[in-house]
């Protein structure tokens, strides 16, 4: 059996502050383009593709930084994505940040199928950094003082033939991101990301180990939950900062299959066959066998570690 | 600040069927007269120890499988271990096939500290395998049919200095077992394997991709939960049946550090700086400030996956 699902990873080069929405979706529409023309199904681009990666700017009033966020999705900047997608019967993924007809901040992702339409939408749940500022790092990473944790949880959608969720940047560190989504059944976790080269807390801290550490979460995700994950950087320095790049896509079995080899725009694609997570699905990780849910409790029962008594 | 536990992972070679508990223990013995001569704190043997990977043959009566079994720990052919610990002032951990009082059997592993005592005791919750006889596997893994599943959870010990933790082979494929370690502060997950170099239901699997994905698990638990894992394999041709080698140190970077370069009896050691893993558990995996339990309900909730409708 197969099932093909075939997948464009369109990393985004960086984006720079004063790079316009409609610059910034013409390179999006460009790759959109190229992934159709290699014939892919799905398009994937990163965490927050509309813009540079804000989060690194203070703000002591926070609604400063609403232009950088999008009130509607579709709007008229991205409809282009959108047209595309449904005269040329082509899926996409896209983060941006979300501002809701509440007020409500959001980092979010969403699923547009074949048709142009939004069939799935996420909220990213683990937001890192802080929301004050912090003199004591190199950097700011102010996710928590422009977003709010999100509130869907982490669903999983039938659609374009297969059970495809998203998560968003640091989820990927946390297997219980991939663990919700695998207790759903998923074949493909959809994710971008803008990850610093640098540790804001920790100048020792080299690029290599936050690729080792950015790879190591995904491919653990990937085989732990026999699902397909691709992850989709937002690369490159964007006005002096610097991210990693190694968009990826990784297979059931935990091995990186693609991966970009710039930290430009560039479209990686892969033919993923989703009944290759069958094998792992019906053994090693049949859950249904070999989970014991009765020794989980702390994971839900507790936010933070309890050390045992010295 | 620096807090080393210097850590001796003593990989085991093949145990035969026909090996009695003396020869057995007399190399383990020799094992751990190599690392104290080392310096090392804390000896780690592997999974089972004492014997040849007995889950591999079937037997109709279960209790023929009864010799496989210790009664007590320590019993008279483990007694030189305990001693050479309390004379030589060096914990060890070890894995054994226990059957209890009442006669429940399970795969174990206890923890001795440096004088000699039993502080911790570990019973494999996460059984791989299957209970009845499988005629379309080219061999056998019947855990499931001569070992009730562990009715401890996974405790983490105050002990030697740091917060340890222990899990059994499988185990380590879970993120669910490091996570619950993690969530009591665990600084140290010590762990034994007997991993067969071939998968019984999938011929086309390669050695080499179970390796990635034995190590891939232990360094994504190890980064995740920014605890040092240890992981030991008993290793090489047991009675024409080949399991993995690959004893490991993991750094809490999800680094392996130390590793065997055979299939043998082979004492790999490391110091541990158990402070290394305090800037992952006050920045990235502060669980207390990014944690979002609200939303993992479905990992204690439900054990099987519940795929969406289609």
């Amino acid at each position: 059996m197969s099932r093909i699902l075939k997948i464009g990873a369109a990393q985004s080069g960086p984006v720079q502050k004063a790079d316009s929405r409609e610059k910034t979706v013409a390179r999006l529409l460009e790759l959109m383009k190229q992934a159709k023309g290699q014939g892919c199904d799905l398009v994937v681009f990163t965490e927050l593709a509309l813009t540079t990666f804000f989060p690194r700017y203070y703000a002591e009033d926070r609604a400063e930084m609403d232009p950088w966020f999008e009130a509607a999705m579709p709007n008229p900047a991205t409809q282009p994505l959108f047209e595309f997608s449904r005269d040329n019967a082509i899926g996409f993924s896209l983060g941006y940040a979300e501002l809701t007809p509440e007020g409500e901040h959001f980092n979010t992702q969403v699923l547009i199928d074949k048709s142009g339409e939004v069939v799935g939408k996420y909220r990213k749940v683990h937001l890192p950094g802080h929301a004050e500022f912090e003199s004591e790092r190199s950097f700011q990473h102010l996710e928590k003082r422009y977003f709010l944790p999100g509130n869907i949880g982490f669903p999983v959608w039938h659609t374009m033939g297969g059970n495809i969720g998203m998560c968003i940047c640091n989820d990927r560190r946390w297997p219980e991101t991939f663990r919700v989504m695998g207790l759903q059944g998923v074949e493909m976790v959809v994710l971008g990301y803008n990850t610093p080269s640098a540790n804001s807390l920790k100048s020792t801290e080299s690029a290599d180990t936050r690729k080792h550490q950015s790879l190591l979460s995904m491919q653990a995700g990937a085989y732990q939950n026999a699902t397909w994950v691709v992850g989709v950087a937002k690369a490159g320095d964007e006005d002096g900062h610097h991210m990693i790049g190694e968009t990826c896509i990784v297979d059931p079995d935990g091995y990186v299959v693609a991966q970009a080899e710039t930290e430009d725009d560039e479209l990686v694609t892969y033919d993923c066959d989703l009944d290759a997570t069958r094998f792992l699905k019906e053994s090693t990780f049949n859950f249904a066998a070999h989970r014991r849910i009765e020794h989980y409790g702390r994971i839900t029962s507790q936010t933070g570690a309890e050390p045992p008594e010295e």
